[in-house]
């Protein structure tokens, strides 16, 4: 049946998902009433025209801003750089940051061609030569290419008056000391704090 | 954003998908050239339009009958009976099986309201009563209510010359018989095979 192998291929195709789970979904929508298959298709349709890029911080919006660029009670002058949109979702998740964002649409990878030229910090840039930024955090992954990103945005982001941060690493809650590697441990160890 | 926002909702909707899954799910598409979002939403239509119950055994089929229905190379006297179209997949995939199938949708569940008359039995009575079936196979789920289906089944297809079986219980292959339940260990033991 050619309609439902493609629709398995396209499952197949999202992150985590195999292709006996793209089975599973596929067969899963077909025994729901048709509604549920029509809304999930209708849904994505709308999605693809309406949501892009934000213009000023490359969030996902729809419409010309994200809704936090909008909001006029998040502080402008605090930016967190993160390599992804579905970063945002989960420093906003955490709850305890009140400013805006950068997000760069990835992290250099020379390997893979990505270079300066392709990260999204135009406008982080100007706000920073306007003097409009207090404090940048640098939010990007805690790999080597994520290190080495933020290594060249604190150099190219380098203004007085501007503190740059980048997010603690250590421990993470929950941890056993058993399971946690080396270099986590190392740095947990080298950053110990006064209790 | 509501689009967005539908569209986890939809995902989550899913089968093992839960809240976290959809939004990574949702970002993931909106990163990907936007063909991949288009092609996915335009598979889902064209399935539900297309996908049908087949007319003869309830399996899932594009057109009057399913791909099985219409393979002269199948055995229509030796017919699996299984609740839903998901089934057939994971027999097909045995690969140990040439006949027919017959798809319930569903098993008997009197508290969900779910009785004789809800599942699809009509075309394979019809078939015994004819005299052309020569066996029966019970591929109902081996729980409490894939066992009473599997009893009712059993009556209602009584036939002289109609041999009717249900698929062997017993442990499963690549188990450990420390973590083996207690109802499946009784049944290898009761159910044990000289060497």
């Amino acid at each position: 049946m050619s309609a439902l192998d493609d629709l398995v291929t396209e499952f197949a195709r999202l992150p985590g998902v195999g292709r006996k789970t793209a089975q599973r979904l596929a067969y899963h929508l077909l025994q729901q009433p048709s509604a549920q298959l029509q809304r999930l298709a209708e849904t994505l349709r709308t999605v693809g025209e309406r949501v892009r890029p934000c213009a000023e911080c490359g969030n996902l919006a729809e419409g010309e801003q994200c809704d936090i660029c909008r909001d006029p009670r998040r502080d402008a002058a605090q930016v967190c750089v993160v390599e992804e949109a579905a970063t945002v979702l989960a420093v906003e998740r955490s709850g305890g940051f009140r400013g805006r964002y950068q997000v760069l649409g990835g992290r250099l990878a020379p390997l893979e061609g990505i270079g300066p030229d392709q990260l999204r910090t135009g406008p982080l840039v100007e706000k920073v030569k306007r003097g409009e930024v207090r404090e940048v955090i640098l939010a990007t992954n805690p790999s080597i290419e994520g290190e080495a990103t933020a290594t060249w945005l604190a150099e190219l982001l380098a203004a007085p008056g501007v503190r740059i941060t980048r997010l603690a690493r250590g421990l993470p809650m929950g941890g056993d000391l058993d399971y946690v590697d080396g270099v986590t441990l190392a740095h947990a160890m080298s950053a110990r704090q006064e209790v």
